[in-house]
């Protein structure tokens, strides 16, 4: 059988593809919030089916948190781990949405057609090119190409809580050859990219605590300390005017990118104009020194998610608040420690409190660090190969400026390196009102698994 | 008529007193939220008739904004016009209350019992001594002592934006010899204060604008500007490490206190270990070298009332928010202009933008320079005498740190000197979850103004 009968199959099956995927998207499976656990719930069952209906031995299976998802299919030939998640990102701010984030639509652009709404692109409609890859061989041959390990999670947006538990317990049904993982980006429109290195995360909170109760600005303001004013001053102190974490520790374990391996970057497709541009830039804003890639992919960076305390509704009040709260997450590289950026970092904050405030700390927050892909297994090759010609253009090795923590898991607890192969854009708004996928990264998704199959299979 | 029986029947209707106090907290005129515009109309109606209980022809005025309620009686004698408001702040954070905020009781505490709920003491509580002071001349005497027109408000927590023009329009109608405000406090518990001087108030609101679009701080963390960290910078800059206010050209017009007034408030009574701890604090935390009374009633401020941007949820969110807000207020002293002060305040949030960022203002926002009570007119000596006689207790003449616009627009449109006298304490969480009034504060503030009227027309 070649593979152009399938990929002719493919072609014909878009509009099916679609609307399969259009009614996963339809079930808002926010995982941070828990006003939507009967929705990951309906997701996951939904996959179940799905990959039922191609033969698949699927399973929903339950965890403290939101179920995972496994599926088998096939005893011979290489054997692969997909993996995804069903779970996306919460949808505020609403009212920047110009749409139903969970009523998606076919969207005309001067890019081409997009499909809009909330996980379109992260991770559903990515999940999706690799199970409808699968669907056409499964109509144009009967089976699959070869022994596939389906593995959907939901909590990937809400920090994995129950993936290390649930890996461990099951590491001897979850084992493969490799892992294949669909959540990452292409470079750059057309350049299609393999994921070699992804950083790292921490995630963290606090508050700052100052007067016993909202004190009258009139009656205490002068002598009273304002949270607000405490923890900007705090978190002005974060970053020096180099834009460098000035936070004591905090660059242990970061490594200069090699220089053979900055020239192979430089070369990768990237457009720093464009990246930058299209989000409203005109330069980078990262460490003085580094350019916008080597920033986003390299260095690590200690950013603000969530800053609130004292009234924000319509008109004025004159209150000094109780509290002042901040949610951030560090990106991290190299051999940079979690717990030890987490120490630090808290230090830091204590460190500089006034007298009178205080500081207390979420401890619900997970952190991973980076990861670096083993590129030289012969499935790279192999799938750099298909890329090429599915793309019409050399395929590349691209860092990564997001964390997949699951791969350092697959690593650490089954003994798998991981593959990341990806068609989300710079410009998809992932986690931003109006995340879109293109109709194009979808398509050629599905061609693209397609081809990596057959060339895994078939070297 | 002794003032000794009118005394007596106040003692006797205290109760129901409370009742007809608790009538009017059950309405929530919020006057900053226009979901509450009917529930201003609700208290303004609720005035009208109780003033006309007591045999004073009162009518509701609209206004573009809330109503304002005005009443007349008598035509000899002093006239006084007696000025409060029945509008209250927002209640939010709701779940700090530890009951419903419309639904007042009297609470047994440690200092006696208090009437709970908003607007207890900010101002409903403080206008109905002065009003339930006239029920008992009405009741006694048949009469009132004296001329009095009454003139009530519904947008003093709202910035009033309908006074001055009211105030244009009926200037004739609301002239009088003084005007009596009861919407200040106590120096301290027990001490009757009559204040001879307000700070001003600022008020302005920006929002940081970063990029287009909310960003993953995975995709833009390092390359991209925060709009969080953005305003934090900024905010740090507004003071420098004294606790001094460092926008350039802020202090113009600002006065040091002349050593006489400083003496005297130096032996006010003021407590300035209670007015600290009662709150969380151990120290003053406002300009280095000035005491908290000084930083409280003498001193500028600028303070942070409200900040926010990016996500607020429960767990986290790895988003770099496409925008960061801020509230802010500044109180004014001595000649501060508010014009100058809010242009010195723009220029140096402008001047400190990073590329790329850029920054817009709520345009809606008003301000009032400090006001300086005309303390040498024999009314002043008068109440000080009635206030002495009632607390048992010699009265001070004492420095405030909030604002009451409306003093300046009594002199400026009215010609009209105003006299401060009020019975709120330190701890009554005005603009803050619990408020609540001492009941001390409510039955002798009534007998208070019983007194004060009495000396005012019988000297």
């Amino acid at each position: 059988m070649s593979i152009d009968a399938i990929l002719s199959h493919i072609d014909d099956e878009i509009p099916n593809a679609i609307d399969r995927l259009k009614e996963l998207l339809r079930i808002p499976s926010i995982s941070t919030d828990p006003a939507y656990s009967q929705h990951c719930q309906q997701a996951a069952d939904w996959l179940v089916n799905d990959l039922r209906s191609i033969g698949v031995e699927a399973s929903k299976r339950e965890t403290p948190g939101h179920p995972m998802v496994v599926g088998h299919f096939g005893d011979s030939g290489p054997h692969v781990l997909f993996y995804g998640h069903y779970d996306v990102q919460p949808v505020d701010p609403l009212e920047l949405w110009n749409s139903d984030p969970f009523d998606p639509q076919i969207e005309g652009t001067p890019n081409g057609p997009v499909i809009r709404g909330r996980g379109s692109s992260d991770d559903k409609g990515q999940l999706m090119t690799f199970v409808e890859a699968c669907r056409a061989y499964k109509s144009v041959t009967g089976t699959l190409p070869c022994r596939i390990t389906f593995f959907f999670e939901g909590e990937e947006e809400s920090g994995s809580p129950s993936l290390i538990p649930f890996l461990e317990e099951n590491a001897d049904e979850l084992k493969a050859d490799i892992a294949l993982v669909c959540d990452t980006s292409m470079v750059s429109p057309g350049v299609p990219s393999i994921s070699s290195q992804l950083r790292g995360m921490l995630k963290d909170e606090f508050t700052i605590h100052g007067p016993r109760i909202d004190l009258h600005s009139g009656h205490y303001g002068g002598p009273g300390l304002n949270p607000l004013k405490e923890i900007s001053r705090i978190i002005a102190t974060f970053h020096d005017e180099k834009g460098r974490v000035a936070v004591e520790n905090f660059y242990d374990g970061v490594h200069e990118v090699p220089a053979e391996l900055l020239r192979q970057w430089e070369n990768c497709g990237f457009d720093e104009e464009t990246y930058l541009n299209s989000v409203g830039f005109t330069q980078p804003h990262g460490e003085e020194g580094y350019s916008a890639l080597v920033q986003q992919w390299a260095r690590p960076t200690l950013e603000i998610n969530g800053l609130w305390g004292g009234y924000q509704g319509i008109g004025s009040k004159t209150v000094i608040p109780a509290e002042a709260h901040c949610k951030l997450t560090c990106r991290l590289v190299g051999d940079m420690d979690p717990d030890n950026v987490r120490a630090a970092l808290r230090k830091h904050v204590e460190d500089r409190l006034s007298p009178d405030a205080r500081v207390t700390w979420d401890s619900d927050l997970d952190g991973s660090p980076a990861s670096v892909m083993n590129i030289d297994r012969p499935e790279f090759e192999r799938a750099r190969q298909a890329l090429s010609d599915e793309w019409n253009r050399e395929a590349v090795f691209a860092g990564m400026g997001g964390s997949i923590p699951v791969t350092r898991f697959f690593t650490d607890i089954l003994g798998l390196d991981s593959m990341l192969i990806g068609f989300a854009q710079d410009d998809d708004a992932i986690h931003s009102p109006n995340e879109k996928y293109n109709v194009e990264s979808f398509h050629k998704g599905i061609r693209s698994w397609a081809r990596v199959m057959d060339k895994l299979t078939n070297y």
